[in-house]
């Protein structure tokens, strides 16, 4: 096999365009120099865009993880009451940092593939009153699926005075977001996903209302409280060392989806999504979620078929295509397509004509080239009513 | 669309590895240097192999085109006769250089898409009995054709005592070349096709009987002069200044091949022909070529139900997929796809699978998916007998 070629379409981290590889080949400025300051001013526009808010985006160095600590070490602590959507891993996660903080949950859990909905959110805020925050997770990373939170944001706003806190990392960036008009309190999403970038950087934007709680709590830890942020970001600054050569990347991606126009970027993931569905429903292959709840950035297959392991072992041998397995109980039992970030409707045609490829090799007697085709004739539709 | 992506399918320059761009990012050194006479001294024995010879292989800041006018000014004066077989432009490049030496010049011409046959170069030496050299290409860019160039050397060897000097710009280092064992006596290529380089680096290599030629011959020129090439090279050295990023690419891309193993090179760029040529065949579009004639690493196609030029724009619009058109008399009646160097079975498919939807959009009602699976089919019986 060719080597030094990896075709990495695992749900991040996802590829690095190559202008954004240059900008990151920035050599290093002081992080309290002009040049710092005068990147950070120019990067706050395009991340409110990505949001769908009028509030800062605050930028981190951390993790996805430390975004969804740093949600709840700002708003709840010990003896507080939440409700989090457990739709999955990501869900899954927000329990295990609010039990290390002593916060007291109240679990909604669905079966992995599915949504929660927000009837579910409506009657746990109503058995629990004293709720002060319900959190969820905005695209399931371990199942591909989208959860609605639109109206998972309506339901807490009309059940409740509680807050609605939301991870968005695997598809802030690939999918529409309006934080404010929905009525987002506190949105948080990594680099690595739809961003187009290394990981490394954390984003996070917070409501008046979510403000007015946050300023409110006296324990909002040290480095992950959100007011130093805030206070910085004013002056262009962070309160401790950025990262700063993924801020020069993050510049050049915003700039990416900004050529390329934020709607187009949000109606080619909905493409790539469509036309990977597509080709598995024609090869007979289950898909894990359903169509209204599936992720414009994250497929899972669960075949029944063949061995997904195997199929993974396949492919990695045959073309070094990375695909993902499943998470937990699903490990072996699905395996997940990235589409999001620096892909294109071509990507997604390979992957799937390598995968058919794969699928061969682990045992299952497809119809070659039938899945590719439904995908080609998706892209032909597209913008043709449904 | 996506910016900042392409995909440069055309036959070269081609997509230059990730890790061949990182080593080209090497901060540049003295060319006197002790490093620099190390980095030549490392990439001095990969080159032999690629070429076939254990003379060793000369390295120019230079195009193609400079190889192949060394190759005449080194050998060929005012008055002297020639023999060229035109396959098509590149051949016809041979001509122009010679005529602008004064060179007296027996073209061979084939239809283009046709190869140069032994019989046709015994004939035109039994002809031309004062032929010095007789020159032809290897693959014929313009046309996707590779010419015998082992039968050739062994009709000129037959017949003459001619220099038999091949011009193997857009093959070397993705096909097969025995120059020692076939009686190749100069062979010249450059860096920008199958040996994962940018363009800027010419090689070239002379036999034995091709160094008695060029040191009776006392009108060498300056730059392009092969005898301070040599002697230099003795001393791992370049007789004027080498384009060292270039030179750190090529010991990385040497490494890449030397890594895949290029027995396993030569392997991935016949299925990448064998895949290629099948899904046209498939999908009922002719090939400008015949099966014995075509090369490895450049496909040309010639459609009768949809204009390629159109195909070219719409591919470039859809997905920014560039392949390239035909030249002179062919410009716009063939297109072709470069399937060489950084290019695997996986960006065969792909590109198949976009240009099935770009032929459909030109307005050709094919099957869609038809030519993919003929490529995954051939992918799957590789190795199998005929």
């Amino acid at each position: 096999m060719l080597k030094d070629q990896q075709y990495l379409r695992i749900p991040g981290p996802t590829p690095v365009p190559p202008s954004v590889q240059r900008a990151m080949a920035q050599p290093m400025v002081g992080h309290r120099a002009s040049e710092t300051a005068e990147l950070i001013r120019r990067i706050r526009p395009g991340l409110k865009k990505v949001f769908g808010t009028e509030q800062d985006v605050m930028i981190f160095a951390g993790s996805g993880t430390s975004g969804l600590e740093a949600a709840v070490v700002n708003t709840v602590g010990e003896g507080d009451e939440v409700i989090v959507a457990v739709t999955g891993a990501f869900g899954r996660r927000f329990v295990k940092i609010l039990d290390a903080y002593g916060v007291t949950v109240h679990e909604i859990e669905t079966e992995w593939g599915q949504s929660v909905s927000p009837e579910e959110i409506r009657g746990a805020l109503r058995k629990n009153p004293e709720t002060k925050a319900v959190f969820a997770t905005f695209c399931e990373t371990s199942t591909g699926v989208l959860n609605p939170v639109a109206e998972l944001a309506q339901a807490v706003r009309d059940e409740s005075d509680a807050l609605f806190i939301v991870d968005g990392v695997s598809c802030i960036g690939g999918v529409e977001s309006k934080m404010d008009e929905w009525g987002i309190d506190i949105l948080v999403t990594g680099s690595q996903k739809a961003m187009m970038l290394p990981g490394g950087l954390m984003f996070a934007a917070c409501s008046d209302r979510a403000w007015k709680v946050i300023e409110e709590n006296t324990r909002r830890g040290f480095y992950l409280d959100f007011t130093k942020y805030r206070d910085n970001l004013k002056k262009d600054s962070t309160p401790f060392t950025p990262a700063t050569s993924l801020l020069y990347g993050l510049e050049q991606a915003i700039r990416l989806i900004e050529e390329e126009g934020f709607g187009e970027v949000i109606s080619r993931h909905e493409l790539m999504k469509d036309m990977t569905r597509a080709a598995f429903k024609a090869l007979g292959i289950p898909l894990l979620a359903n169509d209204e709840d599936a992720s414009p950035t994250v497929t899972a297959v669960r075949p029944d078929g063949f061995d997904a392991a195997k199929l993974r072992k396949v492919l990695k041998e045959e073309f070094n295509l990375i695909v993902a397995g499943g998470q937990e109980h699903l490990k072996d039992a699905i395996f997940r397509i990235g589409h999001m970030g620096y892909a294109s409707p071509g990507d997604v045609l390979q992957t799937l004509a390598m995968i058919e490829i794969g699928i061969r090799k682990a045992g299952q007697e497809i119809e070659l080239g039938k899945g590719v085709a439904a995908a080609q004739q998706i892209y032909l539709g597209k913008g043709d009513p449904q």
